[in-house]
């Protein structure tokens, strides 16, 4: 199926590709203004951009007749999807740039260009133009914690606290439901993982934890150096135990690592409260920011310890370079990623507000109460739903249609994409997670809707 | 001083933003089309692109007469510094981005953009829409390595060897003008950096390096783990012998790691012909990418060990995640960082060819002559120039102004400033850094006509 599109908003690609040549004409100029020839190139690139806008207004008229689409960056498709769809993708919905976003990276895309005003003590987050030094105090005072810095990604934050408190053939608590990235930091700071399990709910309980804790040090004579727990799991969503766990935590003394990648973001998350020692959080998944990016919050009690500065000594030129924080590699997020966290950040306190959170959950739970309509389609995520990532089951019903059809799992794709829906995982008609976050009330029920009319044409019982 | 701007310029960036609000309408609308209220927004920004298209257009004959530009992205300034002056900042030059780079995160700023058709084996380097997969046998083939990774950074290149590589107590051997993160990277996997000494020309040569092996292995028993040696230094961008040095490395049968932060992107790097057994290049330094970013490659030998895949099984779910990357965190580069990457490849590959690369040298040479006409204005760094970074001391010039000047070191600024040159150290007239690298032989000479005209101001004699 040739995937066609929408040409008012190929236009509205074009329009801001051609301006984005007319930038590199100043670019390229001198400083005194343009010659001739650039001015040239320039008023040939402004009829273009008038030609797009014209177009535009005009198509309003043939609203929604799509084409194909065959705009190109080099090699590089252009990616429209989420202008052009309602994408439910179960990792993509939370990590959408928000409008403050895209135009901070249109104007700080350039590779150092947080740098300008680097001056000493050099580290990133102590410039104070742009303002990073108080994104940094913003973000730890978000979180409730005493200090936070920005990583590439959730993952390198994991890292920097493994590799700094685990020690070769270490114990260290995760869930049943542990996202990968928890292995990897464990494995590469040489400690192993023991697992949490999970309870027929599909939940990690503060006894359980307790329990692991027991068998760990019965099993290894030692005790665990860290617990790390997600609130929601990448898997069902399932909300965990964090607060009892942080209780059990502090009772043996082992510290905690909250990982927000699923609430950090999106729901109010307040790490005193819930008594974590590190709060973990993804700019790219749930900060509508660009990736590799994210955070990693503490308190003063370990940050002395996972944030610590550099005691190497060059020993031939006694160099040392003593602000840079080891497990942070120094500076981090040297541009477009930390200021497209720092442009979203406004909007992402406001949407992680309690009453925000509340409604984006009102919204799952109403898309999946239609969903759950159609006979055979399940919710395997724990109901109702606290959060907008869901596992669903849809073998007893869209995959009954799938066994018989000639695109086999496919149809369904065909059938989403053609009612302007996609994120689902192409060809999965069993199991499949989908996200609603931040989908409108509008497009909320115009999704309920869809899966119900598919369901119709298919023949498929509704309740 | 008050920055005074082109209001030309301002103005492409706010029909940029203004472009990034109609994006946002379609992005907010049903899949089936504009409601009327959203067709007026829309309308209305259209509107509001075209007067400021009007105004581009018609400034045309104010060229040049700024005014104070007010923009702004939330309480973000917008950075118009690459558009309006000839930036000879040190470590930015070869960052900017191309065009292609600038469309390209566009089009794919959102979070997790890369992964619309992540599937089995679900691995950023095995993707194929877009070609990431392709991308990265392209960017080893281009290294002449077997193997290649996208990483945030060059640091995190380094970390993901050092951290494979180095035992506790291990000593590896570095520069004395190495940069600071191969310092943490050794010290964050628990080795000790020792350092070759440089020559009385700033040099790194074989010879000191198998001496300091020799060093090594009588103060510590053992042989170094780890030779990581920058081919240009940071410091004064000299060309240090990575050929000989790998040589060396060969013989005592260490593995050497070539630190191209400062060639990998604008000069040619063959990894067989040097000898290396990991080549690291930074994307957001180098390689005209959004930061962080970089590329680690080795041969299919180190591959084994460097790239390892996960070993880690869940202990009560017997999970693995087995073609996940221990070192590297899984995947890297998730969204828009990596397609500025692959954007802007083909322009890197280009522009890091011999004859290109040789003539950005020849105008770095030729701008440097021309700034030591001026008396009291010297190159600290090796003499013709082999690099476009370069360190330089105008001690006895420029600096002679300032201990008179009541603006002090910032006169050079101000004066630069109004000349439409940034970029310099605010306020440093000693030794300072500056990088010709992408300056067109226009603003070569233009840039050089510039250091002479301050220096007739003050009456600074010129040879």
């Amino acid at each position: 199926m040739i995937q066609l599109s929408n040409p008012r908003i190929n236009k509205t690609f074009e329009a801001l590709f051609a301006l984005e040549d007319i930038r590199e004409v100043f670019r390229q100029s001198l400083p005194t203004g343009l010659s001739s020839a650039e001015e040239q190139a320039l008023k040939g690139k402004l009829a273009e951009i008038r030609k797009y806008l014209d177009e535009i207004e005009a198509d309003g008229v043939g609203n929604g007749a799509r084409q194909k689409y065959t705009g190109k960056i080099g090699s590089l498709d252009v990616r429209t999807r989420e202008e052009e769809y309602i994408n439910i993708h179960p990792i993509q919905a939370a990590g959408r740039l928000t409008p403050e976003a895209r135009k901070a990276i249109i104007a700080y895309g350039d590779g150092y260009s947080t740098c300008d005003y680097c001056r000493k003590p050099f580290r990133l987050d102590k410039i104070t133009k742009p303002g990073i030094q108080d994104f940094h105090g913003d973000l730890a005072r978000w979180l409730n914690m005493d200090q936070a810095r920005v990583v590439p990604g959730a993952r390198r934050g994991f890292q920097a606290v493994a590799s700094a408190l685990v020690e070769k053939g270490d114990s260290v608590i995760v869930s049943a439901l542990a996202h990968y990235t928890e292995f990897l930091a464990v494995e590469q700071a040489g400690g192993v993982v023991k697992e949490v399990p999970k309870n027929e709910q599909n939940l990690i309980t503060a006894d359980a934890t307790a329990q692991k804790i027991e068998d760990v040090r019965r099993t290894t004579g030692k005790l665990p150096v860290l617990i790390m727990i997600d609130h929601f799991d990448y898997m069902f969503a399932n909300e965990h135990d964090v607060y009892g766990i942080a209780k059990v935590a502090k009772q043996y003394g082992i510290p905690f690592l909250y990982n927000g990648a699923y609430t950090v973001g999106i729901a109010p998350v307040d790490g005193k409260k819930i008594g974590a020692d590190f709060v973990v959080g993804s700019g790219h998944k749930s900060m509508a920011s660009v990736a590799p990016s994210g955070v990693l919050a503490t308190t003063d009690e370990f940050a002395a310890k996972v944030f610590r500065t550099t005691q190497m000594v060059g020993d031939v030129t006694n160099r040392k370079f003593g602000i840079k924080e080891v497990e942070n590699m120094g500076c981090t997020l040297m541009g477009g990623t930390l200021l497209s966290m720092i442009a979203s950040f406004p909007a992402v306190v406001k949407r992680s507000q309690p009453q925000n959170w509340e409604d984006e959950v009102r919204k799952s739970n109403y898309f999946l109460e239609q969903f759950r309509r159609v006979q055979g389609s399940n919710v395997l995520s724990e109901w109702p739903r606290k959060h907008t990532l869901t596992k669903v089951d849809t073998t007893g019903s869209y995959n009954k249609v799938a066994e018989t059809h000639k695109r086999r799992g496919y149809f369904f794709n065909d059938e989403l994409t053609a009612k302007g829906i996609i994120g689902e995982f192409a060809g999965a008609t069993k199991t499949w997670k989908l996200n609603t976050y931040g989908l409108s009330w509008e497009k909320t029920k115009y999704l309920s809707e869809a899966f119900l009319d598919i369901a119709r044409k298919y023949d498929l019982p509704i309740n």
